[in-house]
């Protein structure tokens, strides 16, 4: 007989779910705790009087009133801590809201990345896909920071060879512009171009030093920003780059009606079919958004095991749609969700995310299945954790993984009164959130508890964050911004005669056609 | 020259919004305050200094960091501070959901509505249009609530004469249910059946008595439960009657694709047009959700001056769909929003409601309009108050108005940073919500200031709310629950050769017809 491992912490929940499968069912234990080795590494779950028995120089963290579960994966984020709209970027459809970054003042990201982080853990969420869109010299600053907040990463820089403007030619519409805008214009093309292979160093080197350290806290991940924002041989080549070193991808595909509308101008082939001739599907690839996939899409995402991020508040304020997570769900798509830096409350709330998205996909009709709380929980937990190429080491509290846990208050959750035959899971969804979150760990370490981050220094983070970003910006800065206001009108006369789809489509809502 | 009045109250912000019209214009003040009367009317809105000056020995509220608006409105509830989750009843289609309530624990009235304005007021909330749906004899305690928690209301006892299990004949339903369950739906129909003339009795009575005393504070509206619920005579003796007394009404229109069917089944009229032909639209009448008019029924609303109250949540939880209002709003029709007692997160946070409405109606399309802050906060405030037919009185800061005002901590809004350039009010329906309420005053009195409620006894309650709820439900309850879910299958069998519209339609969103 074997001796059980002895435990460093017991974590102890009225409920402990420890498990939440793809089709939805989930494993819920009452009155129960998670056994953490000295390590950081999970030995067991079960009822907390057998394992207090077991265990009994345990510390134990909560009083078993707590719902225990997993640490949230938020599976597509850019890191915006301070909000996009915070920095003067207000809503609009992506097409004309992209380029409203460009007056932004620069900021520091190892500052922006701390209080970024400490913004996602306050509800709960452990693990991160980071897709870097600034500049390669804020990815050193980024990583630091998560290393010292001590949370999960997927980290990829994206990286754009076209359409930097429109999706089409980037020369052809600065020859349209006045030469005033099409000056200043030309000169943000410019200055955020990089080359293929400076990128590539750059995350080769940061999969070297961050990742092989230690590849259960961080993973490098490969980026074409996008399927219209990279050409052909620039995703062959990633392709190559990621199967010589055993990395994953992850990428933004058909996230609005116009990224479809640009394929079936150029190929005429769906995004998706492309991605998978060229080779950039698979279980080590993820596609942000998937809103104006078709039902051959769908198949393909399945046949190949790619994973999707569904990013249900971003595809609301961007004007994107409502991207078929049922049907996704329904062909066995892997779906992760994310909060893409713009969450419904512009905050990164992953519980009001999941919340939103229960109720999103709720098509009238008697007979119509919405996305049930286990599926939710799923796409929130391992299905976030597989798309950040993590499942093996987080998204469940189950023996050998890495005890990242949430605890939240269920006596608020349930106050003043909950009756008891409701299912816990669906409660959880439609009334947990942010607010709720009363303890999380990371490697069994507690990295926020009650509204305090044992770590960090949270007022000398805020106070740096407002000295940057408080006073004047620079002037260069406020040309771009004039001239991103210039540019709107532009962009929208450039799509104005693409014909939107009007059939009665996955993405489209309450539009009358 | 007229001595103004003197002011006992100085309510003092940052931002002052006066009053936002149907069409998105606002009236917003920079360093301002509301100078209110001792008797609890608004005496004028304008820069504080200058009120400083002319009310020297007013006491000011607020250190001029708030943002001050209007006492929200909320234009359709049920009174369900305890949700209706809370009470065992989760979400479903409206159809199989409402029968789902048959097995609630007997609940106080009052105490349940002190609980449920709390919620309200906690949030912004200062007026509510609500609709009783419980037994006669809940309507005395619900207004004693209203009135010691001095929160206005337009008070409503929904009547229904038909269709108490489906859209159809009840007794023919009833007679093709296994005989237990039959027996046990034919028991809840006839124990929630109500002689019209009792309603009516009641209703006058409630109008004497609380109405007619405190006008601005009480309105008692006549309330068939909905178009497919009342049968045509008593739809027309509702209006005869709300002639006769000079009443409002408040009704339920189109909330599912199924009301819309029904009709289409019987008389093969819109109910909007049938409820106009019998005189049952007008300015002193409003309809909660509306989801699915038509173009042709938005023209009479138009026409008929009939107000409507959009519940993004609850169509979204109840699968009815989302509702057409950016359509609504263009012709013209005045638009209220409430929460339907079943908010997004399961309370009844208006500035949520706000922010998930301002984030539902973006139709992908470059140049489709989403619904705009000042449109949005329009809604919440005067469209809600014209529906309530208190528009005389409340939904904005103006002389003469009722001092019914919320004070929003922008410090907390804007933290740690807000670019300077932003329109506050976006900022405001984006990022403020119910936790972001510092203070609110219904006529010039503090009733929620941090946390507290002044006049309220809290904990008491609470423990009463918690006493008569907790502990098993009685036997009787028992079996109604157990009938509710057997009856379940065969309300989705009764609908299911119920053919659903497959064109596009403003309704329908992720399906692929």
């Amino acid at each position: 007989m074997t001796q059980t491992q002895s435990a460093a912490t017991l974590v102890r929940g009225r409920y402990v779910l420890t498990r939440a499968e793809h089709d939805g069912a989930a494993t819920l234990l009452n009155d129960a705790a998670v056994a953490v080795a000295a390590d950081g590494s999970i030995i067991e779950a079960g009822s907390f009087d057998d394992l207090r028995s077991r265990h009994a120089a345990a510390d134990v963290i909560g009083d078993g009133s707590h719902f225990v579960l997993p640490g949230l994966v938020n599976a597509h984020h850019h890191g915006r801590g301070v909000s996009y709209m915070q920095l003067g970027q207000p809503d609009g459809a992506l097409e004309t809201w992209l380029n409203l970054a460009w007056g932004r003042k620069p900021m520091d990201s190892y500052v922006m990345g701390l209080y970024t982080l400490m913004q996602q853990l306050r509800s709960g969420t452990t693990a991160v896909m980071f897709n870097q869109a600034g500049p390669l010299s804020e990815a050193e600053g980024t990583l630091t920071a998560f290393r010292e907040v001590g949370m999960r990463t997927a980290f990829s820089i994206g990286f754009r060879s076209q359409c930097f403007l429109v999706y089409g030619d980037d020369d052809e519409f600065l020859a349209g512009l006045p030469d005033d805008l099409s000056q200043t214009a030309r000169a943000v093309v410019e200055g955020s171009r990089v080359a293929f292979e400076d990128n590539l160093n750059l995350v080769l080197d940061l999969h070297e030093r961050y990742e092989k350290p230690d590849p259960q806290a961080v993973r490098i991940l490969l980026s074409p920003s996008g399927y219209h924002w990279a050409d052909e041989d620039t995703l062959r080549r990633i392709v190559d780059t990621a199967r010589a070193n055993n990395m994953g991808i992850h990428t933004h595909v058909l996230e609005t009606v116009y990224q479809r509308l640009y394929a079936n101008r150029t190929t005429g082939q769906s995004p998706v079919q492309r991605l998978a001739d060229i080779g950039m599907g698979g279980p080590g690839v993820s596609y942000a958004h998937c809103v104006w996939v078709t039902e051959d899409d769908i198949r393909i995402l399945t046949e190949t095991g790619t994973s999707v991020s569904h990013n249900a508040s971003s595809n609301l304020r961007l004007h994107s749609g409502i991207a078929p997570v049922r049907a996704m769900l329904d062909a066995g798509v892997n779906v992760g969700i994310g909060t893409d830096s713009v969450g419904i409350n512009d905050d990164d709330d992953l519980l009001q995310e999941i919340g939103l998205s229960q109720r999103l996909h709720r098509v009238p009709g008697l007979d119509n299945r919405h996305v049930t709380p286990g599926e939710l929980l799923h796409m929130a937990t391992l299905g976030g954790a597989k798309a950040l190429t993590l499942d093996e080491h987080i998204g469940s509290l189950e023996p050998g993984k890495r005890a990242d846990i949430v605890m939240l208050n269920w006596d608020r959750v349930s106050y003043p009164y909950l009756d008891s035959e409701l299912d816990p899971l669906e409660v959880l969804v439609s009334r947990a959130r942010g607010r709720d979150v009363r303890t999380v760990l990371i490697d069994g370490r507690v990295v926020y508890n009650n509204g305090e981050f044992p770590t960090l220094n949270v007022p000398a983070i805020t106070m740096r964050i407002q000295e940057v970003l408080q006073g004047p910006p620079p002037p260069e800065a406020l040309i771009r911004r004039q001239a991103a206001q210039a540019l709107d009108p532009h962009i929208r006369a450039y799509y104005r005669d693409w014909q939107l789809p009007d059939g009665p489509q996955h993405a489209l809502r309450n539009a009358r056609a």
